[in-house]
């Protein structure tokens, strides 16, 4: 039978594409594989971040979804991968695609939805390009970030016995419309970043299962949950498995934890949810955990 | 009547757009309105440049075209854009959106077009991400590179009296299938910034004509283009205003034009085709000339 991308999936497909990927440059310090690309270039202090993540018409935002949402949607998405890794967001580009009948006025609604995300936070949208397209629309944004050398935050640092955490809570992101008005977790991830030294970080966009599944992948670790703990909005399966919650996953030792609780100055809820154990499977109290995360093929 | 994108048109759009595109970030050394961003950060030597390009199926490639080309064609107009600012590349993140049922054949083939690409021009791929899309495919790359502060080639330096070049051949680009093949002209550009004092200079992707009147109105002049002198692939209505040729559009002083034709070491075609004259106009043979170029939303 042929394969196509639906018969091997996203993740499939992103890991028969790795190879091709591969690359020598020296100064990559991290390529595929994190929420951004990590890059070494003449600043001493400083990484550059990178990344670029689309939104597409009936697939992340529905055709009667007010513009200025599918623009703070679609620049929101991308703050939220630089607060993963512990950055800073700086500037910004964007690639639209647009029906030849859309109004003006809904192209200029949609960038005031993208320059409010991108100011609120301190980035600047520098250039931009839009072209025709005869389907649905899309919005390619590709963010620039930096992140201090030495406080970058990766998926792959998590140790056995590591104490696991989130923000905020979990399921029902669709249907309460968060997905379209979250607040990425920059200030959060900062703070965190300043004052503790956090071993793995990630942004939950996919599902909690799912990128539990990625971040114990990348760190060669497992996980215990308890689902006693988890903060769900709903049922404990929609938290576990819906996605789209763009909440901070991450993972630190032992002994900072209660300096942690006492010392979060945020009203966003911080809690812990876990353990990382050595076995290299996804536990929920102790046993197997079905994975089913957001697949954009399946 | 209702605006529509397709009434006011991409350069309409463009600057409607442009007042909400304004920033005050003083990083931002060039936003909109060049072929790249310029930017400023911690490389005292070294600007960054920032360009993000898409190709969309049946608007820059037809469902039929090869896969490779398409990825070497979503790779190469980022690389052209590069080349226009004098700059090296270095690294780039793509985003595709992929039907559900598109062989992965066929997207192991499409990165291989883009890696072909980058690897020959010295960058990395380090990131990418892929969505699903009911309607036509799209690959939007995003390409960081670097130039020296003082060999940065900007659009808005062109001064009357300066002489016009251009390398290459105009026209025909897309019967001839150059749009899927062209090769981004780094080299010659870096040679140019080396050795000349190089005012302004663009790659011309929307037609000679349509380039012209852009690199005019950033500069505040105009330009006077001898008729025989334009290098035309077939008539000199398809030189003008085809597009899609990827060629180096750029202005110097005349006292250093013979200098110029001299050194030149490449075997690329090199031609003289015109003056910078001080009234904002564009003009044939003295005579006003009729623009017209490609514009994504007629």
């Amino acid at each position: 039978m042929k394969q196509t991308v639906q018969t091997i999936g996203e993740f499939g497909l992103i890991a028969r594409l790795a190879r091709r990927l591969l690359t020598r440059d020296p100064s990559v310090v991290v390529g595929l594989g994190d929420d951004c690309a990590v890059l070494e270039c003449a600043d001493r202090k400083n990484y550059l971040l990178l990344t670029c993540d689309p939104v597409v018409e009936a697939v992340h935002f529905a055709p009667q979804t007010p513009p200025r949402q599918v623009g703070w949607k679609a620049m929101a998405r991308n703050l939220s991968d630089i607060a993963a890794m512990g950055g800073r967001p700086r500037w910004a580009v964007v690639s639209i695609g647009l029906r030849a009948h859309t109004p003006v006025r809904y192209v200029k609604e949609l960038y005031d939805g993208l320059q409010t995300a991108a100011r609120r936070f301190g980035c600047a949208v520098v250039g931009g390009d839009t072209t025709r397209v005869r389907g649905p629309m899309f919005v390619v944004v590709t963010l620039v970030g930096e992140v201090e050398r030495q406080r970058v935050a990766l998926r792959s640092g998590a140790r056995v016995g590591d104490a696991v955490f989130v923000t905020g809570r979990f399921g029902g992101a669709v249907s309460s419309g968060k997905h379209l008005a979250f607040i990425p977790r920059l200030r959060e991830a900062r703070w965190l970043m300043e004052h503790f030294p956090i071993h793995a970080m990630l942004d939950v966009s996919d599902g909690l299962a799912s990128d539990l599944q990625r971040l114990a992948e990348a760190s060669g670790v497992g996980f215990d949950i308890r689902s006693a703990s988890v903060p769900a909005h709903g049922s404990l399966r929609a938290a576990l498995c819906e996605g789209e919650d763009y909440e901070l996953l991450f993972t630190l030792a032992p002994r900072e934890t209660a300096r942690l609780k006492r010392h979060w100055p945020f009203r966003l809820r911080l809690t812990e949810i876990g353990r990382v154990i050595r076995r290299p499977a996804l536990l929920l109290d102790g046993q197997p955990m079905e994975v089913r995360g957001y697949d954009h093929f399946a």
